[in-house]
């Protein structure tokens, strides 16, 4: 029994952190009291202690705790024991070899498919796929594998991207990237803008916020699909 | 004695393909017939004969002949016993796999050091760095490693953008993501934009053409640098 929300971004233009999610997680967690927070995607300088406190600070409004899984002895003692998961952005590259350091890649995907809520912003979200192939984030650090927790079947491409018109610049556009990923890859690739999310309860998958997503599958023209579609056929 | 170029695009807005080198390329290969290509970057369902067709079309008009290196049938063989060498832009991940899959990164890195001219253009000039880390592209493919040439002592970023004004996407900018590597790696990163290029003459770098180029070193506020500046140093 799956819930979960893989969201595109933790925090949208002239908004504060996590705020155009409150709402929503207030309803996704009201039986919480305690959310256990993974901040190994933070590559910028700040401490996990300080991303830790920077997710308190935003789920305090909202009536929760939260307790970092690096303050663990043995983080994956932190995630078989969490009310529920919320894995922050920063860089994919980074957080999948931290996940995979800590033996943390089975034990998320083990709690979440007895039930153990999930949020996802960002990396956070990537990891939700299949793998990471269709990340934004630059390979700072070489993990073992891109293989991520595949509790969705298929790859997603948070903060989503439109081409920019009159662009001069030659490099690839993010749908030209997605493209390139399906001369190899087959899954389909959810582009979800920046305010839109994912609603997963068990297997029924639905597109959540204001915008539409972009969906691209292979040799497939890529679509334009609605606010409160069921992506659940996706795969 | 290494005699090499290193562009950040093999191709200017509003221009053909390889157009704005031409003239520092007829110059750069003047004791060279026969330049060999190295297609394997190319994911985007073009073969790589057309690839290797569309090299030769330019060189055709400084009256060079390209051979794809992929007609070998050892394409190792290719890089030995090449006149000059010549690797096309397209995705550094399924490069980098490409060259360790045929054993091109140690062929291309001995025969440059030995003397063999060299150009990169985009995810072809990625690989002269130390590591492919600071790649712009998707993780379409997982490679053996991140480690590239290290025909320089830094790490490359071409196709480098400046922040865009007024932006409301909250993805990271190009100098936020140059930024989280330094979070972990040491080496200088050069960014460079599309229109200059590094000549390599041995152990002298200099940058040219007609932009500056950004450079950023771990904790570092990242600097302007002049064209024609000698970045020999860099390190």
């Amino acid at each position: 029994m799956k819930k979960m929300i893989i969201a595109s971004t933790s925090t949208l233009y002239n908004g504060s952190y996590l705020e155009y999610l409150l709402p929503t997680l207030s309803e996704f967690f009201k039986d919480v009291k305690t959310i256990t927070f993974v901040p190994y995607a933070q590559p910028d300088g700040i401490s996990l202690d300080a991303y830790t406190a920077k997710a308190a600070q935003a789920f305090e409004k909202i009536g929760k705790k939260v307790i970092g899984v690096h303050t663990f002895d043995n983080p994956a003692d932190g995630i078989e024991q969490a009310e529920a998961i919320f894995t922050g952005g920063g860089n994919t590259f980074l957080l999948v070899s931290k996940l995979y350091q800590y033996k943390l890649m089975q034990a998320i995907e083990k709690v979440v498919k007895s039930g153990t809520p999930y949020l996802g912003t960002s990396a956070g979200s990537n990891i939700c796929g299949l793998t990471m192939g269709t990340t934004n984030d630059m390979p700072i650090i070489y993990p073992p594998s891109f293989q991520t927790l595949a509790l969705v079947p298929f790859n997603l491409n948070p903060h989503y991207l439109d081409p920019i018109a009159d662009s001069t610049h030659m490099g690839e556009t993010r749908e030209t990237r997605i493209q390139e990923f399906h001369t190899i890859n087959p899954q389909p690739v959810v582009g979800l803008r920046e305010g839109s999310w994912l609603e997963v309860v068990d297997e029924t998958i639905t597109l959540k916020g204001e915008l539409t997503a972009r969906i691209f599958r292979k040799n497939t023209t890529p679509e334009e699909w609605p606010t409160n579609a069921d992506l659940s056929f996706l795969k």
